[in-house]
């Protein structure tokens, strides 16, 4: 099928929907309960375990960069989102929305990519959905995943439970996901080899909470980057943050890249980070946790919960101190 | 805010996002657990009830249309589906994919639209998404729905449950959801008064399901009508079912659209009907069920399942007998 496109009919419900589903879907998601095709699937309940559920959209330009696709990104995206709650993920599910004319062997790359990515966050894909519309009324491919997940024990995070001299512990190296986008979309530093961060966090979580039981909340610091997710925490709290600029680990290319354009990787997307929050005496051990995993062998101490004053706040390389507010707006649109 | 339109910046995570998710999103949808904020919403756990999910995204063109929008499609569609399962709706969550410029009062108008549809299945949309692109790269508003539901006590709905000498049901007259989309889209008939059958339809499943418990399985026939859905559930079952004609309930208006356009109401989308079979001994009883619901008066026995062959067949009123055969496209793209 190398030189197939998508045509209205895979989204119409008949048979030519029914065969594309059966013939790709079906044979690269492959699981028996999406295999029945039931109008909606059973989820293996979690005896014990507190249900949460999330959903993301994702129309990410363009829909391959290094590191990554749409199709990694929409179950990772689902995945940390979960993660952020302490919640394993049980079960995915996927809207796909394509662009007539899109090509079918793109498509199977993508929905590949999914299969990967869900594999290794330990999730299947269980319901899913097409939708087909007419050329110039998408940009290729949206795809829409929703998640459910368990929260095992007593395990609950919450802004509203972090206090004065707790610190802030990001897993990872800031910034890459949006920068890796801007390199992808202008053809910008093609030798800089950006890569996306973008990868599945439970793991990483897990591994934090097992050591460190009374951490106090997780964000992923997707768009506005660390520095909105930071402030949405306060928000409410009547705490401050302040962040040590020297701290904060960037890598070399990204630190190169936002030289160049004057973005700040604070303010940038990642796609694969967690921002936890722990109590002082936990930080140590939760910081080793995360190093113990494969997306957290970087992960920082980048900053504390002070009372003094319900800011967000940079101590800069220079000793000075700088107030850090959210943007009104995003430096980029649509990079997830 | 009449004439205030969506722009880039409401989808790009910042202060206008984040304004814009607390001023109209929350004060809309009115929960608390949305009203979090967090990434990912707890479920209000069933105890001893199974978890099913699903999810549908929604495309149609237009977006409003007499009887419905966008927004009540979104909800019923997913509760719907749900219900098939016989699982009681418990959560839901809302991604929205908005394109640039498209007016706020509409946007409005569509989430009021989805809350009325949720509390009207008593279910609250608990997590949700906004993602805006640019001009022309989406019809105006894309929405994706999943839903969470539990199933109580022994209910087992399945294909494969089904057997010969069941009755075929439908809970009330067919083709309405798409004959209306065609009068909208193409301004025909705009005197036929012509309105989708939209509902959300557990309360209805309820009812069969405590009247006939041994209800074998449901599906709502959606995309591709009921010849698509039947076709759907005789697969892999080795029998066939024979549809009376004359016993399949139309209104006359549609029937008026579809003598004009040469379309069969049997191949139609609908929006807010469900096909239950049951054993013979409980059809009665499953009628009367229905037809004590609000959208279930007109509910109608319209076939039986036979083991002479594994067709789907039509009686027609002059007792010739046709063959029926799920169609390779659909009569209409983007019809939810």
């Amino acid at each position: 099928m190398n030189d197939e496109i998508i045509t209205i009919n895979h989204g119409s419900g008949g048979r030519i929907t029914r065969d594309f589903i059966s013939g790709l879907v079906l044979r690269i998601f492959d699981n028996d309960v999406l295999g029945r095709l039931e109008d909606a699937s059973p989820v293996d309940p979690v005896r014990d375990g507190r249900p949460f559920m999330t959903t993301d959209s994702h129309v990410v330009r363009p829909l391959f960069f290094p590191g990554g696709d749409i199709g990694r990104l929409s179950v990772c995206g689902t995945v940390n989102d979960l993660a952020t709650a302490g919640a394993e993920p049980a079960a995915l599910s996927a809207g796909l929305i394509i662009e007539e004319g899109f090509a079918v062997k793109d498509l199977e790359r993508i929905l590949v990519s999914m299969k990967t990515a869900a594999d290794e966050a330990g999730v299947s894909i269980i319901t899913g959905d097409t939708k087909v519309v007419e050329r110039g009324k998408c940009d290729g491919l949206y795809i829409n995943t929703a998640g459910i997940g368990y929260v095992h024990g007593e395990t609950e995070l919450s802004p509203s439970r972090i206090r004065p001299g707790d610190l802030v512990l990001v897993s990872g190296p800031v910034g890459n996901h949006e920068a890796c986008i801007i390199c992808a979309r202008e053809n910008f530093f093609s030798d800089a080899r950006v890569e996306s961060d973008c990868a599945p966090l439970f793991g990483l979580m897990k591994s934090v909470l097992d050591a460190v039981p009374e951490t106090r909340c997780a964000r992923d610091p997707t768009r506005g980057g660390v520095v909105s997710t930071l402030t949405e925490i306060l928000e409410g709290t009547g705490f401050g943050i302040e962040i040590d600029e020297d701290r904060v680990p960037v890598d070399e290319p990204v630190g190169a890249v936002c030289e160049v354009l004057g973005m700040d990787p604070l303010f940038m997307a990642n796609e694969g980070k967690m921002l936890v929050i722990v109590p002082e005496s936990g930080a140590e051990e939760a910081v080793s946790a995360m190093k113990r995993t494969r997306y957290g062998r970087e992960a920082a101490v980048i900053g504390r919960v002070h009372d003094t004053g319900s800011r967000l706040t940079l101590r800069t390389r220079y000793g000075t101190s700088r107030i850090l507010t959210m943007p009104a707006g995003g430096q980029l649109p649509r990079i997830c």
